[in-house]
Protein backbone atom coordinates (compact mmCIF):
# COMPACT_ATOMS: atom_id res chain seq x y z
CA UNK A 1 0.00 0.00 0.00
CA UNK A 2 1.51 3.56 -1.32
CA UNK A 3 0.22 6.56 1.42
CA UNK A 4 1.28 10.06 0.84
CA UNK A 5 1.44 12.48 3.64
CA UNK A 6 1.26 16.03 4.37
CA UNK A 7 4.35 17.03 6.55
CA UNK A 8 5.07 20.28 8.50
CA UNK A 9 8.47 21.20 10.00
CA UNK A 10 10.47 23.74 11.49
CA UNK A 11 13.99 23.89 9.94
CA UNK A 12 15.93 25.30 12.31
CA UNK A 13 17.62 22.23 13.92
CA UNK A 14 17.16 19.86 10.93
CA UNK A 15 20.26 19.35 8.63
CA UNK A 16 17.52 19.79 6.02
CA UNK A 17 14.73 16.89 4.87
CA UNK A 18 17.38 14.05 3.16
CA UNK A 19 19.13 11.54 5.41
CA UNK A 20 22.87 12.24 5.62
CA UNK A 21 25.69 10.67 7.53
CA UNK A 22 26.33 13.16 9.79
CA UNK A 23 23.53 15.22 11.22
CA UNK A 24 19.73 15.04 12.38
CA UNK A 25 17.09 15.41 9.38
CA UNK A 26 13.35 15.23 8.25
CA UNK A 27 13.35 12.02 6.23
CA UNK A 28 15.37 9.86 9.11
CA UNK A 29 12.96 11.34 11.67
CA UNK A 30 10.27 9.98 9.44
CA UNK A 31 11.83 6.68 8.77
CA UNK A 32 12.41 6.31 12.20
CA UNK A 33 8.71 6.54 13.37
CA UNK A 34 7.43 4.60 10.60
CA UNK A 35 9.68 1.35 11.59
CA UNK A 36 8.77 1.89 15.26
CA UNK A 37 5.20 2.02 14.31
CA UNK A 38 5.42 -0.76 11.88
CA UNK A 39 8.25 -2.94 12.31
CA UNK A 40 9.56 -2.43 9.05
CA UNK A 41 12.25 -0.41 6.98
CA UNK A 42 10.19 2.14 5.45
CA UNK A 43 11.83 4.66 3.00
CA UNK A 44 10.09 8.03 2.43
CA UNK A 45 10.14 10.07 -0.68
CA UNK A 46 9.60 13.64 -0.28
CA UNK A 47 8.85 16.23 -3.09
CA UNK A 48 12.16 17.38 -3.04
CA UNK A 49 15.07 18.12 -0.40
CA UNK A 50 14.85 21.21 1.73
CA UNK A 51 17.99 22.89 2.86
CA UNK A 52 19.31 22.30 5.77
CA UNK A 53 17.39 26.01 8.21
CA UNK A 54 14.24 26.34 5.65
CA UNK A 55 11.32 25.26 7.07
CA UNK A 56 7.41 23.61 5.32
CA UNK A 57 3.97 24.13 6.01
CA UNK A 58 2.91 21.68 3.39
CA UNK A 59 6.09 19.30 2.24
CA UNK A 60 4.76 15.79 0.51
CA UNK A 61 6.24 12.31 0.76
CA UNK A 62 4.64 8.78 0.05
CA UNK A 63 5.68 5.71 1.38
CA UNK A 64 5.17 2.11 0.40
CA UNK A 65 4.12 -0.48 3.39
CA UNK A 66 3.11 -4.26 3.10
CA UNK A 67 1.21 -4.66 6.42
CA UNK A 68 -2.33 -2.99 6.35
CA UNK A 69 -2.75 -3.08 9.85
CA UNK A 70 -2.80 0.58 10.50
CA UNK A 71 -5.89 2.33 7.62
CA UNK A 72 -3.94 5.21 5.87
CA UNK A 73 -5.54 7.37 6.73
CA UNK A 74 -4.68 6.96 10.57
CA UNK A 75 -1.13 7.15 9.75
CA UNK A 76 -0.72 10.85 10.35
CA UNK A 77 -2.36 10.64 14.08
CA UNK A 78 -0.02 7.58 14.66
CA UNK A 79 3.01 9.24 13.78
CA UNK A 80 2.54 12.13 15.73
CA UNK A 81 2.50 10.10 18.41
CA UNK A 82 6.22 9.17 17.56
CA UNK A 83 7.81 12.36 15.97
CA UNK A 84 9.36 15.18 17.73
CA UNK A 85 7.53 18.59 18.53
CA UNK A 86 9.57 20.51 15.08
CA UNK A 87 8.21 17.66 12.87
CA UNK A 88 4.79 16.46 12.65
CA UNK A 89 2.39 14.78 9.93
CA UNK A 90 -0.75 16.63 9.08
CA UNK A 91 -2.30 14.25 7.23
CA UNK A 92 -2.09 11.11 5.80
CA UNK A 93 -4.39 8.83 2.80
CA UNK A 94 -4.00 6.29 0.77
CA UNK A 95 -2.17 6.93 -2.91
CA UNK A 96 -2.44 4.91 -6.11
CA UNK A 97 1.03 2.98 -6.80
CA UNK A 98 1.62 5.57 -9.97
CA UNK A 99 1.77 8.33 -7.26
CA UNK A 100 5.59 9.76 -6.97
CA UNK A 101 6.04 12.56 -4.45
CA UNK A 102 8.76 13.86 -6.25
CA UNK A 103 7.98 12.72 -10.17
CA UNK A 104 3.93 13.23 -9.69
CA UNK A 105 4.54 17.01 -8.26
CA UNK A 106 3.60 19.71 -10.98
CA UNK A 107 3.54 23.02 -8.91
CA UNK A 108 5.35 23.76 -5.63
CA UNK A 109 4.68 27.67 -3.69
CA UNK A 110 7.67 28.95 -1.59
CA UNK A 111 7.29 32.31 0.55
CA UNK A 112 10.40 33.84 1.64
CA UNK A 113 9.96 36.22 4.51
CA UNK A 114 11.93 39.06 5.57
CA UNK A 115 12.27 41.72 8.37
CA UNK A 116 13.66 45.16 8.00
CA UNK A 117 15.64 46.02 11.25
CA UNK A 118 19.19 47.59 12.28
CA UNK A 119 19.62 44.45 14.41
CA UNK A 120 18.48 40.83 15.24
CA UNK A 121 14.77 40.95 15.90
CA UNK A 122 14.62 37.62 18.48
CA UNK A 123 10.95 36.89 18.00
CA UNK A 124 11.12 37.34 13.95
CA UNK A 125 14.51 35.72 13.07
CA UNK A 126 13.24 32.39 13.31
CA UNK A 127 10.96 32.64 10.63
CA UNK A 128 12.48 35.70 8.44
CA UNK A 129 15.53 37.14 7.43
CA UNK A 130 16.80 40.20 7.74
CA UNK A 131 17.54 43.32 6.00
CA UNK A 132 19.29 46.47 7.25
CA UNK A 133 17.22 49.46 5.71
CA UNK A 134 13.74 50.01 3.96
CA UNK A 135 12.79 48.37 0.97
CA UNK A 136 11.20 49.55 -1.63
CA UNK A 137 8.22 46.16 -2.10
CA UNK A 138 6.49 47.79 -5.04
CA UNK A 139 10.07 47.75 -7.24
CA UNK A 140 10.59 44.53 -5.72
CA UNK A 141 6.84 43.24 -6.50
CA UNK A 142 7.35 45.55 -10.43
CA UNK A 143 10.90 43.56 -10.96
CA UNK A 144 8.74 39.87 -10.18
CA UNK A 145 7.00 40.35 -13.29
CA UNK A 146 10.30 39.20 -15.34
CA UNK A 147 10.36 36.43 -13.49
CA UNK A 148 6.74 34.64 -14.26
CA UNK A 149 6.64 32.66 -17.75
CA UNK A 150 8.90 30.31 -18.92
CA UNK A 151 12.59 30.86 -18.61
CA UNK A 152 15.60 29.40 -18.24
CA UNK A 153 17.25 30.39 -14.97
CA UNK A 154 20.90 29.85 -14.84
CA UNK A 155 21.18 32.69 -13.48
CA UNK A 156 19.88 32.07 -10.43
CA UNK A 157 21.33 27.79 -10.19
CA UNK A 158 23.84 27.99 -7.40
CA UNK A 159 27.32 28.05 -8.63
CA UNK A 160 28.21 24.01 -7.06
CA UNK A 161 25.13 22.40 -8.90
CA UNK A 162 25.58 19.78 -11.65
CA UNK A 163 22.22 19.77 -12.72
CA UNK A 164 22.10 20.91 -17.24
CA UNK A 165 18.40 21.84 -17.32
CA UNK A 166 17.66 25.09 -16.25
CA UNK A 167 14.51 25.80 -17.83
CA UNK A 168 11.61 26.03 -15.49
CA UNK A 169 8.58 27.88 -15.54
CA UNK A 170 6.75 30.37 -12.76
CA UNK A 171 3.16 30.98 -12.48
CA UNK A 172 3.31 33.60 -9.70
CA UNK A 173 5.30 35.65 -8.32
CA UNK A 174 4.77 38.52 -5.86
CA UNK A 175 5.76 40.50 -3.24
CA UNK A 176 3.84 41.84 -0.52
CA UNK A 177 3.96 43.72 2.74
CA UNK A 178 2.37 41.92 5.76
CA UNK A 179 2.89 41.90 9.78
CA UNK A 180 5.33 44.47 9.41
CA UNK A 181 7.48 41.32 7.09
CA UNK A 182 8.58 42.14 2.84
CA UNK A 183 6.97 38.79 2.05
CA UNK A 184 8.13 36.91 -1.14
CA UNK A 185 5.49 34.26 -2.72
CA UNK A 186 6.75 32.13 -5.85
CA UNK A 187 4.59 29.57 -7.40
CA UNK A 188 6.80 27.40 -10.42
CA UNK A 189 6.40 24.04 -11.76
CA UNK A 190 9.86 23.31 -10.19
CA UNK A 191 13.30 25.75 -8.83
CA UNK A 192 16.79 24.78 -9.19
CA UNK A 193 19.14 24.32 -6.54
CA UNK A 194 19.10 27.53 -3.76
CA UNK A 195 16.99 29.11 -7.03
CA UNK A 196 14.32 31.02 -4.53
CA UNK A 197 16.98 32.66 -1.94
CA UNK A 198 19.36 34.10 -4.96
CA UNK A 199 15.80 35.21 -6.31
CA UNK A 200 15.74 36.93 -2.97
CA UNK A 201 19.41 38.57 -2.83
CA UNK A 202 18.45 40.22 -6.50
CA UNK A 203 14.61 41.22 -5.20
CA UNK A 204 17.03 42.57 -2.17
CA UNK A 205 19.30 44.90 -4.82
CA UNK A 206 16.15 46.20 -6.59
CA UNK A 207 14.56 46.69 -3.15
CA UNK A 208 17.38 48.83 -1.90
CA UNK A 209 17.59 51.14 -5.07
CA UNK A 210 20.95 49.38 -6.43
CA UNK A 211 19.07 48.11 -9.22
CA UNK A 212 16.32 49.18 -11.26
CA UNK A 213 13.17 46.63 -11.47
CA UNK A 214 13.56 46.17 -15.15
CA UNK A 215 17.15 44.90 -14.38
CA UNK A 216 15.69 41.45 -13.61
CA UNK A 217 14.78 41.18 -17.45
CA UNK A 218 18.59 41.69 -17.76
CA UNK A 219 19.71 39.23 -15.10
CA UNK A 220 17.55 36.37 -16.41
CA UNK A 221 18.27 36.81 -20.23
CA UNK A 222 21.97 37.23 -18.81
CA UNK A 223 22.11 33.58 -17.48
CA UNK A 224 24.84 35.06 -15.45
CA UNK A 225 24.63 34.15 -11.50
CA UNK A 226 27.48 36.53 -11.24
CA UNK A 227 24.91 39.10 -12.10
CA UNK A 228 22.31 38.16 -9.60
CA UNK A 229 22.07 38.65 -5.73
CA UNK A 230 23.63 36.78 -2.84
CA UNK A 231 22.30 33.80 -1.68
CA UNK A 232 19.66 34.68 1.24
CA UNK A 233 19.98 32.49 4.56
CA UNK A 234 17.74 29.25 5.07
CA UNK A 235 15.60 30.82 7.69
CA UNK A 236 13.43 32.63 5.79
CA UNK A 237 12.44 30.24 3.71
CA UNK A 238 9.73 27.94 3.77
CA UNK A 239 8.03 25.34 1.49
CA UNK A 240 4.08 26.21 1.59
CA UNK A 241 2.78 23.46 -0.80
CA UNK A 242 3.50 20.98 -3.25
CA UNK A 243 0.19 20.38 -6.05
CA UNK A 244 -0.33 17.29 -8.04
CA UNK A 245 -2.67 16.47 -10.75
CA UNK A 246 -6.13 15.25 -9.24
CA UNK B 1 23.03 58.68 34.51
CA UNK B 2 20.04 56.40 34.51
CA UNK B 3 18.86 54.67 31.09
CA UNK B 4 15.55 53.28 30.43
CA UNK B 5 16.06 50.21 27.99
CA UNK B 6 13.23 48.60 25.98
CA UNK B 7 13.93 44.53 25.40
CA UNK B 8 12.68 41.88 22.92
CA UNK B 9 13.14 38.46 23.97
CA UNK B 10 12.17 35.06 22.87
CA UNK B 11 11.58 33.28 26.10
CA UNK B 12 11.70 29.54 25.00
CA UNK B 13 15.36 29.19 26.17
CA UNK B 14 15.15 31.40 29.22
CA UNK B 15 14.50 31.13 33.06
CA UNK B 16 12.23 34.10 32.92
CA UNK B 17 13.69 37.42 33.28
CA UNK B 18 14.88 37.64 36.95
CA UNK B 19 18.07 36.27 38.03
CA UNK B 20 18.40 32.82 40.03
CA UNK B 21 20.93 30.34 40.91
CA UNK B 22 20.59 27.75 38.14
CA UNK B 23 19.09 28.85 34.78
CA UNK B 24 19.78 31.19 31.76
CA UNK B 25 17.85 34.52 32.15
CA UNK B 26 17.16 37.63 30.29
CA UNK B 27 18.40 39.82 33.42
CA UNK B 28 21.23 38.62 34.09
CA UNK B 29 22.07 38.14 30.03
CA UNK B 30 21.84 42.35 30.12
CA UNK B 31 23.64 42.47 33.20
CA UNK B 32 27.05 40.50 31.91
CA UNK B 33 26.69 42.59 28.56
CA UNK B 34 26.64 45.59 30.72
CA UNK B 35 29.36 44.56 32.40
CA UNK B 36 31.44 44.02 29.35
CA UNK B 37 30.87 47.40 27.87
CA UNK B 38 31.03 49.78 31.11
CA UNK B 39 33.54 47.51 33.40
CA UNK B 40 31.10 48.71 36.06
CA UNK B 41 28.57 46.06 38.02
CA UNK B 42 24.96 47.58 36.90
CA UNK B 43 22.00 46.41 37.86
CA UNK B 44 19.16 45.83 35.61
CA UNK B 45 15.49 46.62 37.05
CA UNK B 46 13.06 45.53 34.79
CA UNK B 47 8.73 46.43 34.69
CA UNK B 48 8.43 43.29 36.39
CA UNK B 49 9.42 39.22 36.16
CA UNK B 50 8.23 37.65 33.20
CA UNK B 51 8.07 33.77 34.23
CA UNK B 52 10.38 30.71 32.16
CA UNK B 53 9.25 30.49 28.05
CA UNK B 54 7.09 33.79 28.34
CA UNK B 55 8.22 36.11 25.16
CA UNK B 56 8.30 40.02 25.63
CA UNK B 57 8.32 42.34 22.45
CA UNK B 58 8.77 45.76 25.05
CA UNK B 59 9.66 44.72 28.33
CA UNK B 60 11.14 47.74 30.01
CA UNK B 61 14.09 48.24 32.15
CA UNK B 62 16.21 50.81 34.04
CA UNK B 63 19.88 50.63 35.09
CA UNK B 64 22.14 53.30 36.13
CA UNK B 65 25.88 54.00 35.39
CA UNK B 66 28.50 56.22 36.74
CA UNK B 67 30.44 56.92 33.66
CA UNK B 68 29.10 58.80 30.85
CA UNK B 69 31.60 57.37 28.10
CA UNK B 70 28.60 56.00 25.94
CA UNK B 71 25.95 58.53 25.13
CA UNK B 72 22.44 57.11 26.46
CA UNK B 73 21.20 56.88 23.50
CA UNK B 74 24.00 54.31 21.77
CA UNK B 75 22.96 51.76 24.63
CA UNK B 76 21.27 49.47 22.72
CA UNK B 77 23.37 49.69 19.71
CA UNK B 78 26.27 48.67 21.62
CA UNK B 79 24.47 45.86 23.97
CA UNK B 80 23.31 44.25 20.78
CA UNK B 81 26.38 43.84 19.45
CA UNK B 82 27.21 41.81 23.33
CA UNK B 83 23.46 40.31 23.55
CA UNK B 84 23.08 36.35 22.17
CA UNK B 85 20.60 36.33 19.36
CA UNK B 86 17.30 35.88 21.68
CA UNK B 87 17.61 39.00 23.72
CA UNK B 88 18.04 42.34 22.16
CA UNK B 89 17.37 46.24 23.18
CA UNK B 90 15.14 47.86 20.67
CA UNK B 91 16.05 51.05 22.18
CA UNK B 92 17.74 53.09 25.29
CA UNK B 93 17.48 56.52 26.60
CA UNK B 94 18.00 59.17 29.28
CA UNK B 95 15.39 59.48 31.88
CA UNK B 96 15.48 61.33 34.99
CA UNK B 97 16.11 59.45 37.92
CA UNK B 98 12.63 59.56 39.24
CA UNK B 99 12.14 57.13 36.84
CA UNK B 100 11.73 53.28 37.80
CA UNK B 101 11.14 50.70 35.63
CA UNK B 102 8.72 49.04 37.92
CA UNK B 103 7.27 51.61 40.05
CA UNK B 104 6.41 54.03 37.08
CA UNK B 105 4.53 51.86 35.16
CA UNK B 106 1.27 52.83 34.75
CA UNK B 107 -0.32 50.22 32.02
CA UNK B 108 1.03 46.48 30.68
CA UNK B 109 0.14 45.06 27.74
CA UNK B 110 -0.06 41.52 26.88
CA UNK B 111 -1.09 39.25 24.70
CA UNK B 112 -1.94 34.80 24.80
CA UNK B 113 -2.07 33.51 21.24
CA UNK B 114 -4.05 30.26 20.87
CA UNK B 115 -4.16 27.91 17.99
CA UNK B 116 -6.54 24.74 17.03
CA UNK B 117 -5.17 21.76 16.68
CA UNK B 118 -5.04 18.08 17.33
CA UNK B 119 -1.54 17.85 17.07
CA UNK B 120 1.54 20.68 17.72
CA UNK B 121 2.13 22.53 14.67
CA UNK B 122 6.01 22.78 14.56
CA UNK B 123 5.52 26.40 12.84
CA UNK B 124 3.13 26.93 15.39
CA UNK B 125 4.19 26.15 19.06
CA UNK B 126 6.89 28.44 19.82
CA UNK B 127 4.37 31.51 19.99
CA UNK B 128 0.97 30.02 20.44
CA UNK B 129 -0.37 27.46 22.81
CA UNK B 130 -2.40 24.52 21.36
CA UNK B 131 -5.73 23.99 21.88
CA UNK B 132 -7.90 20.86 20.96
CA UNK B 133 -11.13 21.75 19.24
CA UNK B 134 -12.57 24.81 17.74
CA UNK B 135 -13.27 27.62 19.98
CA UNK B 136 -15.91 30.25 19.67
CA UNK B 137 -13.74 33.56 20.11
CA UNK B 138 -17.15 35.01 20.01
CA UNK B 139 -18.39 33.85 23.47
CA UNK B 140 -14.92 34.02 24.64
CA UNK B 141 -14.56 37.65 23.51
CA UNK B 142 -18.16 38.28 25.09
CA UNK B 143 -16.97 37.31 28.40
CA UNK B 144 -14.29 39.28 28.23
CA UNK B 145 -16.68 42.44 28.83
CA UNK B 146 -16.63 41.45 32.47
CA UNK B 147 -12.99 41.30 33.37
CA UNK B 148 -12.83 44.82 32.34
CA UNK B 149 -12.70 47.55 35.49
CA UNK B 150 -11.72 47.62 38.73
CA UNK B 151 -12.27 44.33 40.37
CA UNK B 152 -10.71 42.00 42.70
CA UNK B 153 -8.92 39.26 40.74
CA UNK B 154 -8.08 37.00 43.98
CA UNK B 155 -10.06 34.00 41.44
CA UNK B 156 -6.71 34.15 39.19
CA UNK B 157 -4.06 34.37 41.73
CA UNK B 158 -1.30 31.39 41.79
CA UNK B 159 -2.69 29.37 44.67
CA UNK B 160 1.45 29.72 45.53
CA UNK B 161 1.45 33.33 45.58
CA UNK B 162 1.63 35.64 48.44
CA UNK B 163 0.43 38.67 47.48
CA UNK B 164 -1.97 40.21 49.72
CA UNK B 165 -3.58 43.36 47.51
CA UNK B 166 -5.71 41.42 45.02
CA UNK B 167 -7.63 44.19 43.43
CA UNK B 168 -6.35 45.22 39.76
CA UNK B 169 -7.74 47.62 37.20
CA UNK B 170 -8.35 46.27 33.49
CA UNK B 171 -9.22 49.11 30.82
CA UNK B 172 -9.14 46.36 27.83
CA UNK B 173 -9.64 42.45 27.23
CA UNK B 174 -10.23 40.91 24.08
CA UNK B 175 -10.74 38.43 22.11
CA UNK B 176 -9.91 38.30 18.22
CA UNK B 177 -9.21 35.51 15.31
CA UNK B 178 -5.87 36.61 13.40
CA UNK B 179 -4.16 34.58 10.93
CA UNK B 180 -5.58 31.41 12.00
CA UNK B 181 -4.89 31.92 15.45
CA UNK B 182 -7.04 33.04 18.47
CA UNK B 183 -5.41 35.94 20.37
CA UNK B 184 -6.26 37.29 23.75
CA UNK B 185 -5.24 40.95 24.38
CA UNK B 186 -5.54 42.83 27.91
CA UNK B 187 -4.35 46.36 29.01
CA UNK B 188 -3.99 46.54 33.04
CA UNK B 189 -2.44 48.70 35.51
CA UNK B 190 -0.79 45.37 36.78
CA UNK B 191 -1.28 42.22 36.94
CA UNK B 192 -1.38 39.05 39.35
CA UNK B 193 0.94 36.10 39.57
CA UNK B 194 0.05 33.97 36.56
CA UNK B 195 -3.02 36.41 36.27
CA UNK B 196 -3.22 36.19 32.34
CA UNK B 197 -2.43 32.59 32.00
CA UNK B 198 -5.03 31.59 34.28
CA UNK B 199 -7.72 34.45 32.72
CA UNK B 200 -6.92 32.61 28.95
CA UNK B 201 -7.80 29.14 31.13
CA UNK B 202 -10.97 30.11 31.94
CA UNK B 203 -11.82 31.52 28.63
CA UNK B 204 -11.06 28.48 27.25
CA UNK B 205 -13.93 26.20 28.76
CA UNK B 206 -16.21 29.48 27.90
CA UNK B 207 -14.50 29.01 24.22
CA UNK B 208 -15.23 25.29 24.17
CA UNK B 209 -18.87 25.88 25.09
CA UNK B 210 -18.14 24.42 29.26
CA UNK B 211 -18.83 27.56 30.65
CA UNK B 212 -21.25 29.97 29.71
CA UNK B 213 -20.12 33.84 28.84
CA UNK B 214 -21.27 35.28 31.73
CA UNK B 215 -20.22 32.59 34.08
CA UNK B 216 -16.87 35.03 33.77
CA UNK B 217 -18.74 37.54 36.34
CA UNK B 218 -19.79 34.86 38.95
CA UNK B 219 -16.11 33.54 38.49
CA UNK B 220 -14.55 37.03 39.27
CA UNK B 221 -17.26 37.51 42.02
CA UNK B 222 -16.57 33.92 43.78
CA UNK B 223 -12.74 34.77 44.37
CA UNK B 224 -11.93 31.53 43.81
CA UNK B 225 -9.17 30.02 42.34
CA UNK B 226 -11.01 26.65 41.89
CA UNK B 227 -13.78 28.03 40.04
CA UNK B 228 -11.39 29.61 36.98
CA UNK B 229 -9.73 27.40 34.72
CA UNK B 230 -6.36 25.85 34.35
CA UNK B 231 -3.01 28.09 33.99
CA UNK B 232 -1.96 27.76 30.36
CA UNK B 233 1.76 27.15 29.53
CA UNK B 234 4.31 29.97 29.05
CA UNK B 235 4.48 29.88 25.11
CA UNK B 236 1.36 31.51 24.07
CA UNK B 237 2.12 34.63 26.25
CA UNK B 238 4.27 37.91 25.38
CA UNK B 239 4.34 41.43 27.08
CA UNK B 240 3.99 43.40 24.21
CA UNK B 241 4.61 46.92 25.91
CA UNK B 242 4.53 48.54 29.38
CA UNK B 243 3.80 52.04 29.48
CA UNK B 244 4.65 55.13 31.57
CA UNK B 245 3.09 58.30 32.73
CA UNK B 246 4.48 61.51 29.95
Amino acid sequence: MRVRLVVEYDGTDFCGWQIQPNGRTVQEELEKALKSLTGENVGVVGSGRTDSGVHALGQVAHFDVTSDAIPPERYATALNGLLPPDVKAISSEAVDCGFHARFSAKRKTYEYHLYESEFTRPLKDRYAARVIGKLDDRAMNSACGYLVGRHDFKCFLASNSQVKDTVREIYLAEVTRRDGEVVFSVCGNGFLYNMVRIIVGTLIKIGCGELAPESMRDVVESGDRKLSGKTMPPNGLILKSVEYEV
